[in-house]
């Protein structure tokens, strides 16, 4: 009865999130009966690093559960995916220890938000990036970044319906790249997240690459705690959880 | 009654190929509806650079046609964006002579192979990336490559009902870059390519990444002339038109 760790990567595009819900398929939902068809249709419950939200995708999500029945890694690893929808899939299996939850024993998680700065739309991005036409200054975006790094309260960036206990939150790094073509990444490191946090955060700083704000403006959301201030909530379709980090 | 170039960008993920057919949806048959739902239900034909396969997609996909009523260029650069599926975009347009012929008066092309090399499937990358799960060894595909540089008999890489009146073919570059996350991308830019080429050849040069082949293959399979020697035909989804050249 060993505890399993799985590494996952899924297109969030047909999902109403991670977490299972009533009015549509979600992510869980589909890992826990491809689990369970692997296991001869026992019921397999599993915990996850991060709920993401409807739309959002992930390239290293993290869950973890106990096996009704030993079978061996390469069945995660290999087997599952012939079970899995095309859109969700195992990229690694390991053990681990017998009390491993993989959202509190978590050091902290990397999102990347993807946005296409072109005067026109994208085919080819439109699944995976804000296409954002008028043009983004990434200087100022980039100058307005560092604002954020460091321990803070961060209730200006969190959903109206976040039920963390608290809103301090410690971000370590952003990262933002501006590449050919119009595509920018932004990539936000933290301890942890609160709901619509990143999408929050990105959106602020989209309004100030469009010139709506100063660059310290940045700050004086942050400091002012207050929802309403902070720029509009950035789409799901461009955020990625690229990462979740263990000791 | 100007004559107007539009640059194109699509995901063929949902079509039968550029070309009209009767066993499904065309890129063509998208545009074509489109210009004449701008032109009040008035019938235009436009002229391609590529005629790109089912499935394949396209950055720089070149058409051009003769307006029946003139139109500012906005009309198209903007206005067709919204009467045009989301998988089809209008990235460019501009005024050409009157003769212009966007196959005829390309310099040259640009394509990209896209490969996921990973021991997993990807989500992320399934609709663009041919999925290899066996390891390719990337600096043999490169040594490769430089045998199939220059003008050639391409007869080895063409498909069985290419219709090409010669199968000499100038390949002027190709470029191999293997990335983090086992992405890797083939660039290839020619005069012109045969029909399946570039998929041909990407297959040939996998084939070697994979060690079925040693490099020295790759010169005698261009030298024999005969399809049947060269590797599979790597599938379509892994391709995109970059670019058309012109002047």
């Amino acid at each position: 009865m060993a505890r399993v760790k799985l590494e996952l990567e899924y297109d969030g595009g047909a999902y109403v999130g991670w977490q299972v819900q009533d009015n549509g398929p979600s992510v869980q939902a589909v890992v826990e009966a491809a689990l369970a068809t692997l296991h001869g249709g026992a019921a397999i419950s599993v915990v996850v690093a991060g709920r993401t939200d409807a739309g959002v995708h992930a390239r290293g999500q993290v869950v973890a559960f106990t096996e009704p029945t030993p079978l061996p890694l390469k069945a995660y690893a290999r087997g599952l995916n012939s079970v899995l929808p095309k859109d969700v899939a195992v990229v690694g299996a390991s053990h681990v220890a017998d009390d491993f939850d993989p959202r509190r024993h978590s050091k902290g998680k990397r999102y990347r938000y993807t946005i296409s700065n072109a005067s026109h739309p994208s085919p080819l991005l439109r699944r995976f990036a804000w296409e954002i036409y008028a043009p983004l200054d990434v200087d100022a975006m980039r100058a307005a970044a560092p604002a954020l790094l460091g321990k803070h309260d961060f209730s200006a960036f969190r959903a109206a319906d976040c039920q963390a206990a608290t809103a301090v939150r410690e971000v370590r790094k952003i990262v933002i790249d501006g590449m050919s073509g119009g595509l920018i990444t932004l990539d936000f490191e933290g301890t942890a997240f609160l709901k619509h946090m990143v999408r929050n955060l990105t959106g602020t700083l989209v309004h100030v690459g469009r010139g709506k704000q100063p660059v310290a403006w940045v700050a004086q959301v942050l400091a002012g705690r207050d929802r309403t201030a902070a720029g509009p909530t950035a789409p799901a379709h461009g955020l990625c959880l690229e990462a979740v980090f263990y000791g």
